[in-house]
């Protein structure tokens, strides 16, 4: 029995952001798991004799100290998804295929590409390297470190490097979870007219989402597409009985130009004259492209930005006022499935794209 | 220790329908465990030398052969649900409380009253005292027997001594469950438009039920009022998923002027456009009070019947064409009720009356 004890995150690995997507997709770091990934990405920081490090949990930091003008961030989670017959990685022309390959090892490998290889930014730099990004938010090692550790988020700019398909997607849309319920009064089915059915109440709540019609916002050129959508409907005693409850459960996507308050004001005005409690939300976050280091990313791109629609944890940063995008050579698409791969040419782009802006200023 | 093996249902105690209701909820019979009630109840036809009886599991039987020209069966289940802190029974002023008090010792009480103290009647009389009434259809022992001993139920007129406070409730209504489906197709609800949503969808079957007008029927004298109810709707994936499949369970409570196949029809007709399927039905039972042993039944009763708007055993016995009727001493509104009870005066009135018309013809 051989046991590899040496961390695979060698100086040529480091080198190449291709072989090193591929070395990283094959250290399997499911949610809870991210142990000895962060191990070896703590010991590469380590070695580089310009940064600084720190570790909370398993999630790694790493920052120059230049003396720049600006500061930047590049973010990404260690964890993937659990591996469904996609591990360890395979390549097929160029593709590869594996467990987090496209979310989001590739986007942690141009991190630590860059941790390798740009000794001397035109910016200063904070890496990131999170824990459990893909399981309930109390674990997330970027919400544990923005509360725990604000000051490793500080920053101008933050740049996460979720898949995208080499897209700028900007800002992310909010996202609100209420419960729309409706009462009525139980009796024998047989006596249906002795009581008042919850779930035929429900009909002017279907009504309302069917008739909804949502807004379109545009901000900073980015385009975000609301939306209003029952994710659950349950009601019901028994087969018998005229049911005396019956609850709707409605997710509203919105557009960072609402806040979380004026999302629910807007939830209660469409179910006016309902019951309606609120179970989560997050607040959306602003596209924030006209800062310094926002445009000239742009400009290192070559490219418009888009609307994110998803919740993502950017929103993190832009509730600590920094401004922030995705940015990633994944397939969002390709996120979670049991196909998942990324194309070696995204990976490339991404590189030489990153490395043409942070080298330049 | 004492063990009592003696039968409590003693020569005193048939005498009086009253003590020997009480008894009768004493000797504990929650559904599946009859076998202690249908011993003692065997015993005690099997004394009456005017009876021949015989036995399918839990389910006892005895009857005449006087050679009258008509057969009236008199019928009760010797089960109860299950206790709910209220066994033994207890006596206030002129009511007592119990399980099964209402539902229905107090009717079978009546029963072996009868058979006690009627040794000459007008009609051959069947008595049927039956097992597991208050669970799945396929432990009933009416249904049981209905299927292998057929010749047990036939008769030219039955009467139910369900719980009906003293009142003549004929036939029964038919009842259908249906499943109403509507479909959609997944997408993430932060690109709810790529998707379409299979409970938005349900609002148009929610309407379609708010706005059934249920018809009234007038059969015989009894009139049958329907009803379309939801009573269970379910849809929904996950949180943040548009979801592509949402179910709305219907009961339909149809009148005996309807078979099971043209309530169906209607239900399909209803929905016209939606996915309907049935999932159970059973057909419900016409008057009949034109058989001239119920027409003389209602003499004796002194009043005039009512529709039954539940579903009840009757209907097995207007499944072999033989009509049939309930009228019991306890109260429907307390059956399976914690405070469950009959009131003595309705015992004795319902003694007296079946007295009256057995002995009669």
């Amino acid at each position: 029995m051989v046991r590899h004890m040496a961390n695979p995150l060698t100086p040529d690995v480091l080198v190449d952001p291709v072989v090193l997507t591929r070395t990283l997709v094959d250290i399997e770091s499911v949610s809870r798991n991210e142990k000895v990934i962060a191990d070896y990405v703590q010991d590469v920081l380590k070695q580089a004799p310009h940064l600084t490090s720190d570790r909370h949990g398993n999630t790694v930091m790493a920052r120059t100290d230049l003396g720049r003008e600006q500061r930047v961030v590049l973010a990404g989670h260690l964890d993937t998804v659990p591996i469904n017959n996609n591990f360890p990685s395979t390549v097929v022309d160029d593709l590869i295929y594996g467990c987090g390959a496209s979310d989001m090892k590739s986007g942690v490998a141009l991190a630590l590409h860059l941790v390798a290889t740009l000794p001397d930014p035109g910016y200063d730099i904070t890496f990131l390297f999170y824990e459990a990004e893909e399981i309930d938010s109390q674990y997330n090692g970027l919400n544990l470190v923005s509360q725990e550790h604000p000051e490793w988020l500080l920053a101008d700019f933050a740049v996460l490097l979720e898949p995208t398909y080499g897209v700028v997607e900007a800002g992310c849309q909010g996202t609100l979870r209420a419960l729309i319920r409706t009462s009525g009064r139980r009796a024998h089915t047989a006596r249906a007219w002795r009581g008042v059915n919850a779930i035929h109440a429900a009909g002017p709540v279907l009504r309302r989402l069917e008739d909804y019609r949502p807004r379109t916002v545009t901000i900073d050129g980015c385009t975000y597409r609301e939306g209003l959508s029952a994710v659950r409907i349950a009601g019901g005693v028994a087969g018998n009985v005229v049911p005396d409850e019956c609850t709707v459960e409605v997710n509203l996507r919105f557009a960072p130009d609402r806040t979380e308050k004026q999302a629910l004001e807007h939830v209660h005005e469409v179910f006016k004259g309902f019951d309606v409690e609120l179970t989560d939300s997050a607040a959306g976050a602003l596209p924030g492209l006209n800062a310094a280091p926002a445009r000239e990313f742009l400009t290192a791109v070559g490219a418009e930005a888009a609307a994110k629609l998803g919740w993502t944890d950017v929103a993190r940063f832009a509730a600590l006022g920094i401004p922030a995008l995705n940015y990633g050579p994944g397939d969002p698409l390709l996120a979670h499935a049991p196909d998942e791969h990324v194309e070696i040419g995204k990976i490339r782009d991404g590189a030489a794209t990153l490395h043409r802006w942070l080298a330049a200023p």
